[in-house]
């Protein structure tokens, strides 16, 4: 509480506190009373292709600012989440995609995150670099810069997607990391 | 901003802004600066079946206090998504449940909510009302009480669940709503 005459800045929602009726210590702001609830969140992209090719886009921001994505990102409010996937596209690369369907569900505890990825293709080979992105590009299979994958989850997108090309099977994967 | 000797309250993050370098109006605190992004949250939840019975609980709470539910709830961070689903059942129907597989993803937009639902069996037909259940009971398929469920994902879940079992085909359905 402030003093009189000495106004203290309000600290915001910084102090660990278990609020009643609740088992967890949430984050609470002492000045304002206001719980933030902090919860997992959800990532969709697309795996992305024209013809044989794949769509990735270099990133301009960190974290690995500099090394290659698929287009992926958090979900909004009330927004879909392949229409997500779609928004991502455009945003990172400038790409109208199509999505064909979901491709994967990962579940990285550690993260706190939901991945939900989607596969989709180019009706035409137009893209370019959007605000986050320093270049986009396509690759083929056996020019994917391997070693230059942003995330562990570029890798499961694209392996599980050539999995699903090769055996014909499209079910969506749901795999625990 | 208070004026000295007459201290305003803080507000918490009650005002719509869009903070710098961002595209979207966010909720954020004028007093302390704390910006509160709201993401979509996902739902982890099971149908739970007893050889041919289906295991529903009776919510004692709000919302759809006194309609029945499969157990499910919001997961928590660092919380595996099938480790959320039982800890649900435990939480909700004193149930140790043994996860089969991914049922199906439900994409609810309206309501800013992905749902994953799971397919789980009990060992035993042991359960009890944890803290948020009035009654806890088996059903099977034709006594399930289809006016008086609490979500329509109760019923999209029965249904799919019913459809897998049906068809053989337990791929994880994924769908929009």
């Amino acid at each position: 509480m402030a003093e009189t005459g000495k106004i203290a800045a309000p600290q915001g929602p910084i102090h660990r506190a278990i609020p009643e009726g609740d088992n967890r210590e949430r984050l609470l702001c002492r000045d304002c009373g206001f719980i933030h609830y902090q919860n997992p969140k959800i990532v969709v992209g697309a795996v992305v292709t024209w013809r044989e090719e794949f769509l990735l886009c270099r990133r301009a921001i960190e974290p690995r600012r500099g090394y290659w994505t698929m287009p992926a990102g958090y979900l909004e409010l009330n927004e879909g989440a392949s229409a997500g996937a779609m928004r991502e596209a455009w945003e990172e690369a400038r790409a109208r995609i199509a999505v064909d369907g979901l491709l994967a569900i990962y579940d990285v505890p550690r993260l706190s995150q939901i991945q939900l990825i989607y596969r989709a293709h180019l009706d035409a080979p137009e893209f370019a670099p959007g605000e986050e992105s320093l270049e986009v590009r396509l690759y083929g299979w056996d020019e994917i810069p391997w070693t230059e994958l942003a995330f562990p989850s570029v890798h499961w997108g694209l392996k599980h997607h050539r999995e699903s090309a090769a055996t014909g099977d499209f079910a969506a994967r749901s795999q625990t990391f």
